[in-house]
């Protein structure tokens, strides 16, 4: 049931119904028969890793910017909503076609254009998977490290403005985005930046397609920055007596310049679910899995710094390993923790939250979310990137339930306005989507407004993405 | 003389000459005696660090967000110019009102809103300097690292997307503003973000406001994040026998994840002007000025690291230096550097290019201009900032000489067209200003229409700063 008004295509359609043909045959000009209204395909690109789902009347797949511009010219021409699509790994609907529309699959643009490895850069068109790239490196002595979990595509980790574990060290998609090739509504293809390692030549026009989830324009290729890897990775898991104790060591190391390569939490209740899923014996504690990484030295020391800030806070080493085996084993209690989480009540699903505080709220955050959590119907656990004030929770709900669904998401909405009231944002990494844009108008009020008068004036048709960020 | 068309105050002045007196008398009722037209107050808005001058029809000095938007209300109802001000260092003529209008002086907005040292976090009025900051947070463990060498505002700095010798560690204002308050052309008065590490809640307004030089809103005030002070600081200064080695040293240590605070370049003349300036012997080579910054592990390891590459490609260590005293006067060579030039030459100012590029192109690149500087007649010294790939030219001129202003204003051209050819920027951190609006369109094409677009939606009337980033 469409309870929106009707897009600018919708209007028209209603005057001619053949309309969608004649898009299509445009298309097919453009594509050949790289264009599909296949009910698989269509369905396919209809849902990302969340519950919405909606149908595009069209999937395309381009194989460069130039037919991108085409394909944007004549989905501006007739005001037909106009989708990019990774990997649809998403996780609040993001690139899912509310709207109807033409689904952009951008998976045919996947070359890595060209890797500059003086300059700690790669070229790659949006389609590129961060996994295909650091294979790419593989022989390099660089890498890509953000890692969102998913094997996303690089043009929708940064339509995302994803992160992950290895933001405190390395940042997110906004500060690894050197540039991105841009197709804007009028068809035009242009470079947001040049390749300079800073630059102050006017707008940060990288910075604004970054995190805008498809809706001001279509990513063709994007220029990312590349790191060395690292000779020494060192990881701890550590245990607590008590959320707040774990998240004061971390803040307290900060404060003594330890520098970590990611700091996750796990509470109490997502060890436990970890222990039957990996059936080992990890007690039902606030968990920390810490990790550096950088030249021995530097590692070491790291380590036995933040080694007597956590014992004198009461914390407890269970673990630890500095090879790339005994990491990996290490690092399946975090990658499993939402299969961990699922296991434990078959046929649900996890609705997941995804706030961001200011560290210093970061404990009494977690411990009123946690209170909320304890006091629903639902089993859930949190993990979080804390060394970001970024946490989760996976709330698991029958999908099915109408009821199990509204409680959750308000829920969800409690948690976020928590959030918002310590001067934190409901979201640290998975976008604004659908489900968040009333939060987002409670988080950032008048600056919505700036959004969307940017958004109107850079896409005066609506094409590009209609229905997400903005109400 | 105006070679371009009247602005829409200037239009609407030609029918009503007594235009100026009804602002006058709205801006009094705002603010009071905060307000002036008197010639000296208006004079010494009229220039910053370039030799572009223009007076202000009036100077306001606001006391708070609130007033700045009753300000911002009044000019937009009058399409009168306003220009924020910082403390005039800029040197881009950035903040020189070309069309007139009313200079927004921001120094008595110089308060410290909040220090939050769990978080990292400083939250100042845009009018705070950056000295002030600093000193503020003397006893807090805490540093705000950025340093364009002039004791700029904050809100400055951040207009200008400044960064500095520190921006190889700690990179520019673009990553280090977490959010602004910005007044919008209707008087509204907004916060960009929330203050949390990171977000993925809508457009990035922060980012697009840090670099927009004062032509999109106002900045009141700014959260801006912090870092521990270092333990240790190791300086070395390495003289080479030839450009392409020095910069070949850099770029090498990089690849071995050499952790950088600092690495500059000064060149043979620059050196020699230096020798001269300080009376001390250097001898006239490139030479590179490296730090490393951290705990002592990591320094020391980073040291060694370095001196071995430094060793095997040629270069000479001729200074070293690892407490604050000693440090102090290495970096006076630095420091002096601009002195050292302009001392040469007495009466003469330095025309400073600001070009960035890749840093496998940089050698080339500096190669190339040395060479355009050695065939042109002015005297002038090359210096760089480049771990980021930036480098300065201090092109020594007569500013009372036309001949010499053209001249040189040719020599930069060429400097800054080499650079956009290499896929590098005009400016790497001093921004666009009047002067380099051309080399803006040269440089990113049609991005500038969009960078217009923006701009125009955001600005209707054309109040903010008009003249700058713009043709």
């Amino acid at each position: 049931m469409i309870t929106r008004s009707p897009n600018e295509f919708e209007k028209s359609k209603a005057q001619s119904p053949d309309l969608i043909d004649e898009i299509k045959a445009g298309l097919v000009a453009i594509l050949g028969d790289r264009i599909s209204d296949e009910e698989a395909i269509r369905r396919h690109h209809s849902k990302d890793e969340a519950y919405h789902t909606a149908m595009p009347h069209l999937v395309a797949f381009p194989n460069s910017a130039s037919e991108v511009s085409s394909i944007v010219s004549l989905c501006n021409e007739f005001r037909f909503p106009l989708i990019p699509w990774g990997a649809g790994s998403s996780l609040e609907g993001n690139a899912v076609p509310v709207q109807g529309g033409l689904c952009l699959d951008m998976s045919n643009m996947n070359r890595i254009l060209r890797i500059d490895a003086d300059d700690h850069t790669a070229t790659v068109e949006a389609g590129v998977r961060r996994k295909q790239l650091n294979h790419e490196l593989r022989h390099t002595g660089l890498q890509f490290p953000i890692d969102p979990g998913a094997d996303a595509t690089l043009g929708g980790m940064a339509a995302t403005r994803a992160s992950g574990t290895n933001a405190v060290k390395y940042g997110t998609m906004r500060e690894n985005v050197l540039y991105a090739t841009v197709v804007s509504a009028d068809g035009s293809i242009m470079k947001t930046r040049s390749r300079a390692p800073k630059s102050s030549a006017g707008y940060d026009l990288t910075g604004l397609l970054v995190g805008s989830e498809g809706t001001l324009g279509v990513i063709t290729d994007l220029a990312l920055k590349l790191y060395p890897i690292p000779d020494s990775i060192i990881t701890l898991v550590c245990t607590f007596d008590s959320i707040p104790s774990a998240i004061e060591v971390v803040i307290s190391a900060m404060h003594y310049d330890v520098s970590f390569s990611r700091v996750e939490f796990l509470d109490g209740s997502m060890m436990a679910a970890i222990a039957v899923f990996q059936k080992q014996a990890f007690s039902a504690l606030p968990t920390l899995m810490v990790e550096f990484a950088g030249h021995k030295a530097s590692t070491q020391h790291a380590r036995d710094q933040f080694s007597e800030i956590l014992c004198s806070a009461g914390g407890e080493i269970i673990s630890s390993a500095d090879t790339q085996e005994e990491r990996s084993i290490l690092w399946k209690i975090r990658h499993n923790a939402l299969y961990a989480a699922i296991n434990l009540a078959p046929g649900k699903r996890a609705l997941i939250t995804d706030v961001c505080i200011p560290l210093s709220s970061l404990s009494d955050c977690i411990v009123e979310t946690r209170k909320d959590l304890d006091n629903s119907r639902f089993e859930a656990m949190i993990v979080g990137h804390v060394g970001d004030g970024n946490f989760h929770t996976f709330i698991l709900i029958d999908p099915k339930s109408n009821e199990d669904i509204l409680e959750a998401e308000a829920l969800h909405k409690k948690i976020a306005e928590r959030a918002i009231a310590m001067d934190g944002t409901c979201t640290g990494e998975h976008g604004i989507g659908i489900g968040k844009r009333e939060l987002l108008i409670k988080e950032l009020g008048k600056s919505v407004s700036l959004m969307r008068t940017i958004k109107d004036a850079l896409d005066p048709h609506g094409i590009f993405n209609p229905g997400k960020l903005f109400m």
